[in-house]
C-alpha cells in the first residue's frame, strides 16, 4: 500500500500514474483541504474534486479543472442575477456539490462524504480529505490576507504573498482514512506528489501531529519535485518561491521537505543539485518528472516507486 | 396600497391580476413560509419564488413551479450520482437557490433577501416571505408526520391529514415589511388570495401576533375562493376539506377565517351559499373566480379590489 499526499492538477497527475500502477485497493490518497471554502452555500473541495474527476476518467484536462462536456446553464443564470461567478462552477460539477450537501446534511464526516462520492464515480483508489475538520489556507499578501480562493481565483495569485497560515490546523487532526493507512502492516511508502510545497502540502503537514505520524510509520518518506528547469509546470509555485527569497529549484524543495523525507525525486533537467540534495542526508534519484500522458504518468510512478523500495530511511529525524 | 396573503400558484394568479390594477409600489405580499425547507444544502422557498416567477413573466405556466424554458443540466447529474432527485431543480432555478444562499451568507434577512432578488427579477411589488423565522408545516398523516414537501412532493399528497402543525409559528414574528405595510396610512384592504387555507394561508396566520397586526390595521380583510363547484382548481384543498370533515364548498371556507375577514369572494358557481355567508356576518361577493388568462385575473383582481372598498369592517371581532 502506498500513501499519496497530493493537492490539484500536477498532484493529481502522479496520482492517476500510481492508480495505473498499483493494485487498486493499494492506493490511499491524502488530499489538501486548505483550498476548501463555502460558496454559494456549498461546500467547494477543489483539490478533492479535481483528484476524484481525474481518477473517475471525467476530468476536463484543458481547463485543468472540473468536468469534461460540461455546461454552464446555473452559472449564466447567477450571472444574469448578479451573482457571484468568479468562482466557475458547470452543472455537473454543481451536481457533485448538491450531492455532497446532501451528505453533510445526513451528517456524513468529510471521510465517510468522500468513500461515497468516489464509490458513486468508481473510482477505487481510496481518496480521502486530509482532515475531517476545516483547515483553510489563509495567503497574507501585498493587498491583505486573503482566503486561499480570493487569493488564487479571484486575484489570480497575482498579489505577492509574504505569510501562509493554515487556519484550525493546530486543532485539527489527520483523517481517521490516513491513521489507518499508516497503521497498515503493508504500508511500503509515502509518496508527496509534485504539488505546491507551500499551497498543497503544507497544509496537510500542519495538521496537527502529522508530521510525527508520517515519520512514526518506518516507512520512507519520498517527494517527487514539482519544479522543471527552474519552473513550474503550472500554478504559482515558482512565483512564491522567489516571494519567499527561495532559489526556484527542485533542491529548495528537497530543503523545505528536508526534515520529513527520505527520498526525493529530482527532475533531470536539474541533475546537478543531485550531490547537494544527498549531501543534506536524502536520497535522490533524477527522473524525467513532466507527464505529457497517461504513458508518462505512469511510468514516472512506476521508476517512483521503485526509488521508494531502495531510499535509505533516515534515522534520528525529530518527528 | 393593497396586502395580499398568499401561497403557490392560485394565489399567484390573483397577485398577477392585483399587479396588473394597482401602481407598481402600492401592492405587498406577504407569501407563506410554511413549505419552505433546507434540501441539498439549499433554501428552497417554492410559495416565494413561484410568485416571484409568475411576477417576472418567467414563470413555467403549464407545469405549475419552476421557470420557463429551463434545463435539467445539474439535476440529471445529481440523479447519475444516487442523490437525492425527488425534488426538481432545473438549472436557473438552481441559480436562484444559489444566489440566495450568497445573500444568506452575506447576513441578509430573508425579507431582505427576497428585496434585492424581486429587484434582480425586475419585478416592483414587494413580495416578502411572511416571516424571517423558520415556520415549517409538519402534516400529520395515516402514515405519519412528514415535513410539508415530503408529503406534499414526494408522497404527492396522498396520505390522510389528521393534523397541522405550523412549527415555529408560535415565536416568530411577521416580517417587518409587513409591519411596515399594516402601519402604512395608503393601505386600503388586506386580500387573502385564493389559495389553500390550511397549507398556505393558515401558516402565515400562526405567526405569533399575525391575526391581530391584520385585524389592528382597521381595514376590510378579504377572502377569495379557492373552492369553485365544490373542487380545487388545483392541489390538495378538497382532499383536505374532506379529511377534516368539512364541506368542500367556499362556504367552508368562509367559515374557517370567519373570526378574521369582513368580506368574502364565493364563486358563482356555489351562488346559492351565499346568504349563509352573509348571515354568518361576512359580506359576500359572487364572481367567476376561475382565472384561466392574464385578462381573467386582472378583471378578478379588479372586481374584488372593488368589492373590498364596499366592504363593511366588521367590529367587536377578537383580535
Amino acid at each position: 500500500m502506498i500513501l499519496c499526499l497530493s493537492g490539484g492538477i500536477g498532484g493529481a497527475k502522479l496520482v492517476l500514474g500510481l492508480s495505473c500502477v498499483l493494485e487498486p485497493n493499494a492506493l490511499v490518497v491524502a488530499v489538501n483541504t486548505g483550498d476548501d471554502f463555502v460558496h454559494l452555500g456549498l461546500e467547494v473541495w477543489p483539490d478533492f474534486d479535481t483528484t476524484l474527476y481525474t481518477l473517475a476518467g471525467v476530468a476536463n484536462a484543458q481547463q485543468g479543472w472540473g468536468r469534461e462536456g460540461e455546461s454552464w446553464r446555473a452559472m449564466d443564470a447567477l450571472r444574469a442575477l448578479g451573482g457571484e461567478d468568479w468562482f466557475n462552477l458547470g452543472d455537473k460539477d454543481i451536481a457533485l456539490h448538491l450531492f455532497r450537501a446532501q451528505l453533510r446534511a445526513e451528517g456524513l464526516t468529510a471521510n465517510a462524504c468522500a468513500s461515497v462520492i468516489r464509490e458513486r464515480f468508481g473510482v477505487a483508489p481510496i481518496i480521502t480529505p486530509a482532515t475531517d475538520q476545516a483547515v483553510r489556507t489563509t495567503v497574507h499578501t501585498d493587498k491583505g490576507a486573503l482566503s486561499f480562493q480570493h487569493y488564487f481565483v479571484r486575484h489570480r495569485a497575482e498579489p505577492a504573498i509574504f505569510r501562509l497560515d493554515y487556519e484550525g490546523a493546530a486543532t485539527a487532526r489527520l483523517s481517521p482514512v490516513i491513521h489507518a493507512a499508516l497503521r497498515d502492516p503493508s504500508l511500503e511508502a509515502i509518496i508527496i506528489a509534485p504539488s505546491n510545497p507551500f499551497l498543497s502540502v503544507d497544509p496537510i503537514l500542519a495538521i496537527h501531529g502529522c508530521r510525527a505520524a508520517l515519520r512514526g510509520a518506518g516507512v520512507p518518506i519520498v517527494a517527487v519535485t514539482p519544479i522543471i528547469a527552474a519552473a513550474a509546470v503550472k500554478g504559482p509555485t515558482a512565483k512564491i518561491m522567489r516571494e519567499f527569497g527561495l532559489p526556484v529549484s527542485g533542491a529548495a524543495v528537497a530543503a523545505h521537505y528536508n526534515d520529513l523525507i527520505d527520498g526525493f525525486v529530482l527532475d533531470r533537467t536539474e541533475a546537478n543539485d543531485r550531490d547537494a540534495i544527498e549531501a543534506s542526508g536524502v536520497t535522490c534519484a533524477v527522473e524525467q518528472t513532466l507527464m505529457h500522458d497517461d504513458a508518462e504518468k505512469t511510468e514516472l510512478a512506476a521508476r517512483v516507486l521503485a526509488f521508494a523500495k531502495i531510499c535509505v530511511k533516515r534515522q534520528g529525524l525529530k518527528q
